[in-house]
C-alpha cells in the first residue's frame, strides 16, 4: 500500500526504512529538505491515491497540532490521519473530532522500539474504529515485531496512547527496581562481583527480562557506571501516567516513587531537604551542613 | 559425584531429580520416610564417602539450625555444608563460623526456580570461599540452567543470600509495576482489550519479561482475576531487602512501596486509616462511614 | 462595610454569622430560600451599594463557574468578586480575565476552619491586585482569628488557591504520620495504653499540634477506633497538589503516598493485589487465597 | 529525692538543672571531669542512700551497656536503673533481665525536649513495673512539662524507648510535609511570599503546630534557606520505625518516605539513578549525562 510518513528523525526515518522493507510505498515529508521525499504537506497529499492514509511521527503538541490542523484541510472524506507521535491521549479524541468533523478517520498509535525497531520491530498500541484501524493494517503489520505479538488494537480512540502511556510507566518502575537493587548490591562488601550477578540473572530467574539483558550491556561497558552522573530526565507519559492514576483513584505508589527518584536527580540541591535541615537545627540544635 | 540433601519437599524432591538426571549420586533425608533415601542424618553421613558435601533444604530458621548443628557434629574436616535455603544473609557468617571450627566449610546458595526449576533449570547464588564452592561445583553446574548464564560465585559467605535476597526485592517491585500499570488499563474505558494489550507487549518493548509472559499466562486463565482475592503473602526476603537497605542508608522506594502494598493487602480494615477517618471527622464534621 | 454573600451552606451560612458579629452588614444569596436574605444573584447586586465586593462560596466546578458568569453580567466596573471556594487555582486566571473584561476585579480565597471557624476564625489565604484585596480587606479581618497570624495575601491571583492547596496537601501527609504511629503503636503488646501516649504528647514534644489534639479527642471518644471503618475519602486538594508538583518537577514522596493511601482505603478488593497474587501462583505455586 | 544521673552532656546538664531546680538532690558523674559532681560511677553509688535511682544519660549502644554492665556490679537489690538515652526498644528487655537478676530494677524512657527542654520541660514516655516507675516518679515530676501532659507510662520494660522512637518517627513524617509544600510554593511563580504564607498558617489552620512556628522563625532567620545544604542526618529511631513497622506487617509509607529522603540527601550522587541512566542510553540512545 501507499503510505504517506509526516515526520522523519531518528523514529520517522527507521521507520519509512521498515516500511519500505515490506514492499509498500512511502512517501516522507519532513521540514530538513535533507530527508524529505516531498516539500510541502500538499505536496504529500497530492501524491497519494485516495482513500490516503498519512500517519504524523512528530513531537506531541504544537507540532501535532499544527500538522493535524493543515492536514485537515488538504484531505478528503475517506482518509485515514494516525498519530503515532507521543500525543497524550487526552488529546486524542479532540483530533478524532476535529477530523471526522471532515469525514476523516483517525487512530492513535503508541510506538516502542527507540533505537532497535528497524530491525527488531516496533511494538504498537492502537486505538480507533475498526474500519479506521483496517485501513492502515498493512502498515502496522510492517512495523511490528516478526513474532506473534508486539501489535495490539487496545480499544477506542486514545486507547494506543493510553496504552503506551500505562507501558512507560511500568517501564519507569522496572528500570528504578533493577537500579535499587544495583545500589544495594554495590553497597555491600561481601558482595564481590555485582555484574557478575546481573549477568547470572538473565536465566533461570523470576526477573529476566530485556531490561536486565541492557543492564548486563551498560556494566560491561563501564563496570561501576563511573562514567554516569546520577541524572535521568523523564519524557511525558511517566507524569501523564501518575495523572492518570490520580484521575481513576487509582493507587500507583511504585511508579510515582520512581517519577520522583528521576525529579530529585535533577537538583542541584533539594529545597526541601533544606527546610528539613533548618528544621531539626531549629529544636535540636543538630548540626546542619552550611554552605 | 555424591550428594548428600537434606530436605526433600517441593523445592529438594525436584532438585535431587535434577542432579540425578546429571548423573550424579544424590541420597536424600527427609523427616517424611516415604521420600527418605536414609532415615538418619547420621545414616546420611555414613553413606557418603569424604570429602563429602551435604546439602541443606529445609526451612530457613530453627530447622535450618538444628541440621548445620547437627551436621557440625556428624562431618569431618575437609567436608562441605551447603544451605540452599531461604536463610537470611546475616546468619550465614554465623554458621561458617561454627563449621569452621570443626574444619568443616559453608557455602551459602540461593535458589530461584520454583516449579519451573526442574525442566528449567534452577538459578544459583552462592557466596564462600573458592576451595569450598570448588568441590560443589559439579552440583552448581548440573542445577543451573543450560545456557550461559543462570549460576554466579557472588562473592563471600553471605553473599549467596545476600544476592537472591536482592533479586527477590527487585522481584517485588517488578511484580508491582505490572500490578500498577494493569489496574489502571482496567480502570479506564477506552482501553477495551487490557488482557490483549498485555500480550503484545511480549515483542518489541521495553518491558518484556518472564513476569509479563507469567501475567498473560494468568488472564488467560482469569480474564480480570475475579477469581482471586486482592492478597498477597510475602516471605522474609522482601523484608530482609528493606532493612539491608536502610542499615546501608540506601533508599529503595519502589521495592519498599510494593512490599507496604503486600501488607495493606493482608489487613481487613486498615488501622491508620481508622485514624485519618478519625481525624477528618474532629475538624471537618466530614461524614466518616461507620460500621 | 457591605458584602454580598453568594452560598450560605456549613460554611457560608457560619461565615456570615461570623462577619455580621464583626459589626458589618452581610446580604446572603442561596437556592435554598430558607437560607437566603434575598432570592436572586439580580436582588442580591441589586441590594449592594457601588463599588460591590461579592463573596462567591459555592462548590467548586459548574456552580462556582456559572455563578461568575452570571455575576460578570450584572456587576458593575470598580465590584470586586471574591472566590472563596475550593476552586482549584488554574481556575482563577480563567475568572480573573472574564471579570476584567468587564472592568470588575477579582480575588481568589482559601479557606480554612471548618466546623471551629465560627468561634475561632477562618485562616484565609488570597490572591490578587493589592487594589482588588484592598476592597475585600475590612471582611477578612472579620473572619481572620483574632491573634497576629491566620490571614495572609499569598501573591498573584491564584495564590490564595494555590496555598490552601497546599496547605491540604501537608494537612495530609501530618494525618497520614499520626495514623502510621497509631497504628503501629497499636501493633504491639509492650505498649499497654496507646492513648495515653497521645495525651501525653501534647506537651513539651516536637509533635505537638492541633492535629494531636483532634487525635486525642477521638481516642476519647473511641479508644480504639473500633466504631469506624478505615475508609477515607479525598477531596480535589489533595490530588491537585500532586498533579501541581508533577508539573513543577518537585518529588512529594509523603504527600502522594498520604493521598494513595486513602485511594486504597476505599476499594473493596485490590485490583492490583490480584495481580500480585496471580503471578505468585504462576511462578511459585504459592497459595492465594481465591474467592 | 536524691538522684545519681549519670552522662552531663548537653541533654543530661540541662536535665540535672531541672531537677535541682524542683528541689531534688542531683549527684552527677561524667567521664569529664569538669562537669561531674563524683568521679566514678561506684563514688556515684556510695554517696547515694539507699534505694537508688540511677538515671543513665549516655550514647545509645556500647556506651549504655557497659555503664548498665558496672551499675549490675556496684547497685544492690531494690536500687532502680533508669535508662533514659536513645537506646533501641530491644535493648530494654536485655538490660532489664540483666538487672533483674540482681535483684535491681529496671525502667526505660524515651526523652524529647532538646535545647529547649531545660525552660519548658521534658516530655517522657516511660516503660517499666508499676513498683520501679513509683521510684523514679518524683524525677520524672521534675523533669515535665508543667501543664496536664508531658509524660505518661506507657507499658511494660520497652515501651517508653518504643513510644518515643514512635513519636519520632511521625516527627519525620510532619517535617516532610512542611518541607514538601514548602518546596512547591517555592516553585511557583504565583506565590510573591511563601515566608508569609507559613507564618500565616500559624493560627485558624488545621496544621498549626510547634514545626510549623519552628518554621517560621528559620525563614525569619533565612528567607529562602540559601544558607543550608539539603542534607539531613538521620539518628537511629527513623530506622528502627521502618523496622517495627517491617516486623509487624503495618504499612509506613510517609515515614519511610521521609526517612529515604534524607539518606538521599546525603548522596553526592546517586548511584541508582546512574543505572537509570545507563539504561535509558541502552534502549533509547537517550543523551544522559556523562561526567
Amino acid at each position: 500500500m501507499e503510505l504517506g510518513l509526516v515526520g522523519l528523525g531518528k523514529m520517522g526515518g527507521n521507520m519509512r526504512e521498515r516500511i519500505r522493507r515490506a514492499g509498500h510505498t512511502v512517501i516522507g515529508y519532513d521540514r530538513n529538505r535533507d530527508l524529505a521525499d516531498v516539500h510541502s504537506l500538499k505536496e504529500l497529499v497530492d501524491s497519494l491515491q485516495g482513500p490516503r492514509v498519512v500517519w504524523v511521527m512528530v513531537p506531541a503538541g504544537a507540532a501535532t497540532q499544527s500538522t493535524i490542523d493543515e492536514l485537515a484541510e488538504l484531505l478528503s472524506p475517506g482518509d485515514v490521519v494516525v498519530d503515532g507521535g507521543n500525543s497524550r491521549w487526552t488529546d486524542d479524541e479532540k483530533h478524532a473530532e476535529q477530523l471526522a468533523a471532515k469525514g476523516i478517520g483517525f487512530v492513535d498509535c503508541g510506538v516502542s522500539g527507540g533505537v532497535w525497531g528497524l530491525e527488531n520491530g516496533y511494538a504498537l498500541m492502537y486505538g480507533g474504529d475498526a474500519e479506521h484501524v483496517a485501513k492502515v493494517q498493512p502498515v502496522f503489520d510492517a512495523l511490528k515485531p516478526e513474532g506473534d505479538f508486539g501489535s495490539v488494537h487496545a480499544g477506542k480512540v486514545g486507547a494506543g496512547h493510553f496504552a503506551k502511556m500505562v507501558h512507560n510507566g511500568i517501564e519507569y518502575a522496572m528500570m528504578q527496581a533493577f537500579a535499587e537493587g544495583w545500589e544495594l548490591l554495590e553497597a555491600v562488601e561481601s558482595v564481590t562481583d555485582v555484574r557478575e550477578v546481573f549477568r547470572s540473572w538473565q536465566e533461570g530467574t523470576v526477573i529476566r527480562s530485556w531490561l536486565l539483558d541492557l543492564a548486563v550491556r551498560a556494566l560491561d561497558d563501564d563496570e561501576h557506571l563511573d562514567r554516569l552522573r546520577g541524572y535521568a530526565a523523564d519524557s511525558g507519559e511517566g507524569r501523564w501516567t501518575v495523572e492518570a492514576a490520580i484521575d481513576n483513584a487509582v493507587p500507583l505508589p511504585a511508579i510515582t516513587a520512581s517519577l520522583f527518584a528521576r525529579f530529585a536527580s535533577r537538583q542541584e540541591d533539594s529545597p526541601q531537604m533544606k527546610m528539613i535541615a533548618a528544621l531539626r537545627n531549629q529544636f535540636g540544635g543538630h548540626a546542619v551542613e552550611s554552605k
